[in-house]
């Protein structure tokens, strides 16, 4: 594409090195941009410049936060006794919308792969293991992807606590619900049967 | 959607302003901005930020333009005979991507619309026909959408320059090349029937 202005061909780069968006879609945000009033774009790159500057990690549970502490660490009503260990930030926010859970979080910010070069050291394993040691805190709920680098991570994790009095759980695996049994993948339904619950009359 | 943090929130909604962009997709932009390095997203931000505060529209042609002339019409090699007479700024850029071009253009800003009410002085006509009067133009090009609007329009500027020396000429309409007559719309193939043009043997 030309353009008859570098202005906009700097501004078409800045969106296209954007994932998912091509050249074509970045010549329409910012020639909707160009139609705006002035103020748009400014608020828009502002609100941009901003987050970026301001934004870091939680010194505890490696969430996004505006401060050093995140706003779920920070928050007295939730309970400081369950930590629930993540991948990563999207599923604190997944799990958040839920509003099912009420505890902490660790977000470890990867799972151990030796084929990426990822080792235990080169996620938050080490202060994970420290915030278990706390006595306030009774149970870590894994709620990890079920992958060979997901499982290993676990198992590493678990290796770890040995000698620390937590429980370690994972999040239910299974058949979703509402799911309908024939569109399940074949791994999903095979270990769903395995790991089947009883149901219990009391 | 909740957020953790008001930084992450904010400019997920300055994403989320931009047409065709939903919430899922301005979270995925947002953290893929987190992700990559502070200067990225500084970048980013100021490409927009400059962008919109030094862009205007060209003295001569309304095309965009970092300077008071378009790098068009400030082009010596430009054939300055000829104009090309479109509706907005897309279209120029779809011209001067076919590279068939090398006049100039005058971006009209829209067509003469009463259901919308867009009148002749509210798109860039009058300065269309002052540049017209210029001894050094010979040719319109009209390459206006033939829609009721479009042809009001172009026949509002033929009537306008009624008494100046130019020829006013359209683009060509018909059947896409390479187009196969079964796809063609019916107006279209109906119309390029009665403006068949006639195969001259030299």
């Amino acid at each position: 594409m030309q353009f008859s202005s570098k202005l906009i061909e700097s501004a078409v780069e800045a969106f296209a090195s954007l994932p998912g968006i091509g050249r074509k879609t970045a010549l329409r945000l910012v020639l909707h941009l160009v139609q705006q009033e002035a103020e748009f774009a400014e608020d828009f790159a502002n609100a941009i410049a901003t987050m970026r500057k301001g934004i870091q990690s939680c010194s505890t549970c490696h969430n996004l936060s505006d401060d050093r502490l995140c706003t779920v660490c920070q928050d007295v009503r939730r309970d400081k006794s369950t930590i629930c260990v993540v991948q990563n930030i999207r599923d604190v926010m997944a799990i958040e919308e839920t509003a099912q859970f009420r505890g902490l979080y660790h977000v470890l910010g990867g799972v151990i792969s030796p084929i990426e070069g990822i080792g235990p050291k080169d996620i938050k394993i080490g202060s994970l293991v420290e915030r278990a040691k706390d006595e306030e805190v009774k149970e870590l709920i894994m709620a990890i992807s079920p992958t060979i680098e997901g499982d290993t991570t676990i198992f590493y994790i678990t290796k770890q606590l040995q000698d620390v009095d937590v429980k370690v759980s994972s999040i239910a695996r299974g058949v979703s619900f509402g799911g309908e049994l024939e569109y399940a993948d074949g791994v999903t339904l095979g270990r769903s049967i395995v790991a089947r619950t009883t149901y219990k009359l009391d």
